[in-house]
């Protein structure tokens, strides 16, 4: 087998065997095929496009590429919940006690925040104490004896996935569904869950600009996933207004805190019900309404809130934190936001609010910059809430106080007005499985 | 400018402008832009093509991407003449000195053999003395002095290109118009004469396998020579058949020589006077016609026999060898292939042609091989031609007697056979200008 003939095959518009794309996994990862096959083979498929085969084999031989996570000793009930990446979205936080007070197990790894989204390990770790480097032996125990654990990322997952994007982003060759999808996913088969449900997000402040586009990688990720044999699902979700009211490390630990005592915000609280429930729907093998009534009752009985307490202390989080979120890492600086005119929030750029919490001290630039646990921004008004000149719109928070200027011009340069109620996007457009 | 735009550019379907294709040639030479990143900008070309003016610009970029040759002291009457390449092509032998006798200026670098096809270097060598190694000044001056001078590829001429080409060939990005027409007329350019003329083969033995994708190629390159202010036409002729009867290098100089007498093969003595009728009425700007009744009298006149004595005099060459071919490297064995049956050769698979007198010794499989200056083959029967069993098809000629039985196994697999004439396909498909 070479690989000049697997490039020129997928060139000329033919399916690659399962052989061929193993072949050329396995070649690029010991390095006897090089970059520039790589990116060639990547751009053909740019444009050829992958059938449902082709994309599951690569998912597969991304995800065998390295080292894989066996959750077998859990049994049947372990599940994973995917974000494609968001502003705001601490679904993690809230959905994660909720299905483990509901007899699921979440054994995950997740990842750290880099530019304009933020990640589930980095809010964590506002909680003072809480340990997101546990040992294998630590995290297995922690997950048999409390049936969760949420820890940073560890061991060599999917090599071959992280090497291949790593060539995509600099060859114009990410933008392709079976790309991504097969990258997304090889790492949740590689992380071991039976049942993975996926929140795929569309709008402004996501990856996919558009519902549509959303949709079409939310089926290519569903296909992927039942056909490896694991139970999955995706939700696709609005982010062209951010998720609840709070960005930032601290602040959206406060926020899920809320939302676990059964207050919060309505549209917070309506994702994490729904990814939710399809998580216990599926790993239970119950039907959709039987799991929501679950997981409703899961949530305002306070059975997801103990289980977050639990899960926190366990994990050496302080529990004072959780009981009273006051203690929560606070700002020493602040500024409100105020409304230039009277009329309606027509729309928000949730990257370029993103952005203004990044330079708040949110978040990351690189890799190596540190965080503000306390930096971010509360919303006080979404898309569609009628205004009056002067309103509060936000309110900013940081240890740096010459950042506000800035990220208070970024954050007024994200949003538009108009003088008539504009037209809502929804909040969850479909859920596939 | 980033390297990653323009790929991306290309990708979506957009035409480069001039200094995006000067910015990825100058940064893939000094090792600003990657291997990785050209093989996927190449594999985008391949799907998304170049227009006329980012074909030339390319063409261009390549061409002064390292030395060029300054012929401007020889004025306006330098000529250069290209072949795609195939197997018994020596129509340079015939053709340079037909138009050098006319007072067209040829100070041209030439091409050894590789894989099935010959070079003029090599053949040139064959005759005893022959310096194909000039000094610039020796070339220079010989140029000066008779009006005709053919060495081997020196200085540093097109670099882009010839590291593009090597990366193009392990990724399968060789087979587009543009990126082939701009490779092979960047080294036209970086070679400096005035006028060229192509010579586009098609057939089993040549790169195009059919005329019409001869015909693309040929109106490509020419497109690109005019529009870069070099006079340029293009000859499409039939590598379907051998061209001539003589196949290797001392055996080419022999029926070069006999063209050159008046005598010879009446296809290979047409194809010459075409590409020199051509040559000659586009650098003396005179009616084809004319230059014709030119071309065809320097031929039989023997002022194209007499300029072809000199020319090999000067340049070291024993001249007795000219006088009396015979004297040229003759083979120690030989074998006569008979025909199998009666009826005519249907086809001739030109290219295993070309490999069978390769394995006698005739050509390089490597670059490192040596070559057997004597060793070829002989055809007797060409395509459409009657035969008795036991005619004689070919000789087979070599110093190394035990390559006979697999070169004329070889040979034989060449050949096919019908009952009934066979169609030939036209010598010369269209000239193009």
């Amino acid at each position: 087998m070479r690989i000049y003939d697997i490039i020129k095959k997928k060139r000329d518009g033919f399916a690659l065997s399962k052989e061929e794309i193993e072949f050329f996994i396995k070649g690029y990862i010991d390095g006897s095929i090089h970059d520039y096959q790589a990116s060639a083979l990547c751009m053909a498929i740019f444009f050829r496009g992958m059938n449902e085969k082709e994309t599951a084999d690569l998912t597969l031989a991304m995800a065998h590429s390295g080292d894989t996570v066996d959750l077998s000793r859990f049994g049947e009930l372990t599940v994973d919940k995917h974000s494609t990446g968001g502003v705001g979205d601490k679904t993690t936080l809230i959905v994660a006690p909720i299905v483990a007070s509901l007899g699921c197990v979440i054994a995950k790894m997740s990842g750290r925040g880099l530019g304009h989204t933020g990640g589930t390990v980095d809010k964590l770790e506002s909680i003072e104490g809480f340990n997101t480097e546990l040992s294998n032996e630590e995290f297995f125990q922690q997950v048999e004896k409390i049936g969760i654990a949420v820890i940073g990322q560890t061991g060599n997952l999917t090599p071959a996935d992280k090497k291949l994007y790593a060539l995509r982003d600099v060859t114009a060759t990410v933008d392709n569904l079976s790309l991504i999808a097969s990258s997304i996913m090889s790492k949740k088969l590689a992380a071991g869950s039976h049942t993975i449900v996926l929140d795929v997000k569309y709008g402004s402040g996501a990856f996919m600009k558009t519902p549509e586009a959303a949709k079409e990688l939310a089926e290519a990720m569903v296909k992927i996933g039942n056909s490896c044999g694991r139970k999955t699902a995706a939700v696709i979700t609005n982010m062209d207004i951010p998720l609840g009211a709070n960005i930032g490390n601290a602040l959206e630990v406060k926020e899920a805190i809320e939302v676990l005592k059964g207050n919060g915000a309505d549209d917070l609280r309506e994702v994490c019900l729904t990814l939710a429930t399809q998580i216990v729907s599926l790993s239970k093998n119950i039907p959709e309404n039987e799991a929501r009534a679950l997981t409703e009752d899961a949530l305002y009985s306070g059975k997801a809130f103990l289980k977050f307490k639990e899960w926190i202390e366990t994990q050496g989080g302080n529990p004072k934190m959780i009981e009273n979120p006051e203690l929560l890492p606070s700002p020493a600086f602040s500024r409100e936001v105020k409304a230039p005119a009277d009329g309606y929030v027509e729309k928000i750029d949730t990257e370029a609010v993103g952005i203004a919490s990044v330079i708040l001290g949110a978040g990351r630039k690189t890799k190596e910059d540190s965080i503000d646990m306390s930096a971010g921004i509360i919303i006080s008004k979404k898309t569609g809430d009628n205004i009056k000149a002067g309103d509060t719109l936000a309110t900013l928070y940081t240890s740096t106080e010459n950042t506000l200027d800035s990220a208070e011009e970024k954050f007024l340069s994200a949003l538009s007005f108009c003088e008539n109620p504009p037209e809502i996007s929804p909040l969850i457009y479909e859920v596939l499985k």
